[in-house]
């Protein structure tokens, strides 16, 4: 890759060009042709659409023309549970959950336990299982409807899994691994196998109800390359190609990259507390100017500030304030100190609401988890 | 591999020096000291230990510390559901029976439906299902015990076998496999995984006990590979290595190899009626000359005749009746025809007493089964 930037579901490093991911991954730029579809049948326009963090797509046009048919379609997405949640994981989930109630469609969220697992040298399989039942009850709290969302961990339904991911894994070869993900013959063969586990759940609500239904996946770009694996096969085993939704990711409060829970310091998680989050928003790097001083003659650049981009991507629905505060940034006006505070605020109050809702989750949380044994003691 | 031969769980070809496959595969051979256990503990020695049918092993010194420690051991066996089940399948069953008569210990025989699936391009998941469904039958028909003979479909298991599969895939890697099982860059994932799902049933019995127990995996060398690699993973996913015990394989009627699905006129299915064993038997591949004029003068040689290695390896269990038919073989006394209707005589026999008790079978099919979700329909 002669890029600046690495992007592949495991690596995310560099200032990633995300119009030149379109071209790399070979996905579609989200047109005022699809922006109209959305508004045709929501009635409105998205934050994260106008704002284009909702970017890219692939067969979009093919689920619009399943909604009009009347033939539905259902969504999918997915976490992989080796940490705690973090803002960057709920940003794409929020939108997920936006589009589930304007269509009124299932959702089936795996949890790959098995994949960070057997791809984290440091992680036991009680750590990830742990871990996906924390992510639950984040997934949860943000209000998915409990009729119609399925929440699974690949351990245990893998009885259902695993008959779909095998007739993937017959389809796919070391060879298009290699290319796809860039493993190599020390990599081991778990972490090999495992793109067929995360293409099954595209193709199990077809599974599950006996005839086919297309699917959409909403998800960072960065989980593409699976889905680019799953589509090559899919028509194969007799499915329709999974319909993707690409999302860009939330920078980390370090400015690039996308937001890690490997580097907790830059990154604001679910179950923070609010002098965490104060001390994190404080730390953050900002587009000013090493001085006071200097920054009101100078002005901020908040292109590169990632105190701006937390309120682009999330905290500011308000078009016209953000711009507001970006001109006044520029301008020198408005300087770090309240940029910090306005966002530590949004944050913490969502914060708080977010693990209020998150500990009611807990007593619900059997109402969305999708079992092999249901209803037999584990 | 400068041999004439090649040995693997997917391709057995050649004429097989079984001394250089020990060599090879870095097993012991089973000598006088554990053929004085195998005495001692069972009171007698059985045919195919005395003739060195199963005749390499790997740590049954430790299986039999662990009878006298009173720690007890368990077996495991399997069988490739990719067609009917024939005499070649059935002779280590026989011997696996036999243990479990005399030891009174559980067995857990792994019907690898997956793996015959993502293997062989021609075979649906809907052909592998059915034959292994088919081969229990001849399973239960040989007489395993219901209370301690455990089957079980990797599809219909697959949650249990799930969890301890990732743990063993995530400490092989694919170079691993390359050089055990002669792996390309063009194999498919899902093969390249298998092996972890073969290793699975090794360590269940230990997971199902909450207590490590040791396990021996009676199986024709060729399977050997996939034990090698769990027993390089198995301490260091806590459990013990497996161990092993190693017979030749059935040749098949036309001389060489071993008895194999893929060519059906060589090989004496369980299906079979008496008029196409009989014909199979007509035609089979002897050490006889080419007219019987000859044969009388010059003798025929018992060492390259498969109606001899039929004898020898399962239908003629009494050792002097089988020295006598050689030397009569070798002194042009006893000519092909007999030799052939004596065979044929036993298999017809053999197979009409099966046939009985693998009807017999499908009514306790059930007690022997093991799947995920017993009692829930599936």
């Amino acid at each position: 890759m002669p890029e600046n930037f690495v992007v592949t579901p495991w690596e995310v490093t560099g200032d990633i060009d995300y119009e030149r991911l379109i071209e790399m991954f070979g996905t579609q730029k989200i047109d005022s042709k699809i922006i109209s579809k959305f508004v045709e049948h929501t009635g409105e326009l998205h934050t994260m659409l106008r704002r284009g963090i909702f970017y890219s797509h692939r067969d979009m046009d093919k689920i619009f023309q399943d909604v009009e048919s009347g033939a539905g379609f259902v969504m999918y997405t997915g976490r992989g549970p080796s940490g705690h949640t973090h803002l960057g994981h709920l940003m794409p989930w929020l939108f997920t959950k936006y589009l589930q109630d304007k269509f009124g469609i299932e959702l089936y969220f795996q949890m790959t336990d098995d994949e960070k697992f057997m791809f984290n040298q440091n992680l036991t399989m009680e750590d990830t299982r742990k871990y996906a039942y924390e992510n639950a009850l984040d997934i949860i709290a943000l209000g998915f409807d409990p009729e119609k969302t399925h929440i699974f961990l690949d351990t245990e339904y893998s009885n259902q899994l695993y008959k779909i991911a095998i007739k993937v894994a017959k389809k796919v070869t070391f060879n298009t691994t290699k290319a796809v993900f860039g493993f190599n013959n020390s990599t081991n063969i778990g972490s090999i196998w495992f793109t067929s586990m995360q293409a099954a759940p595209a193709f199990l609500p077809s599974v599950l109800r006996g005839r086919n239904i297309r699917c959409v996946i909403p998800c960072a770009i960065d989980q593409d390359p699976h889905f680019r694996v799953a589509r090559d096969i899919a028509e194969g085993i007799g499915f329709y190609k999974p319909a993707l939704l690409h999302c860009k990711m939330l920078p980390s409060l370090a400015g690039s990259d996308k937001m890690s829970a490997s580097l907790p310091n830059t990154s604001i998680f679910t179950i923070d507390k609010p002098k965490d989050i104060k001390k994190k928003i404080g730390n953050a790097f900002t587009g000013g100017c090493v001085s006071v001083e200097e920054q009101k003659v100078k002005g901020g650049n908040p292109d590169i500030c990632s105190v701006y981009q937390y309120l682009y991507y999330i905290f500011e629905e308000n078009d016209a304030k953000l711009e507001d505060r970006k001109t006044k940034c520029r301008s020198g006006e408005l300087l770090c100190g309240y940029c910090k505070q306005y966002l530590t605020e949004k944050v913490v109050t969502f914060i708080e609401a977010h693990q209020v809702r998150r500990e009611q989750a807990r007593e619900i949380l059997e109402k969305f988890m999708l079992r092999d044994c249901q209803g037999e003691e584990k």
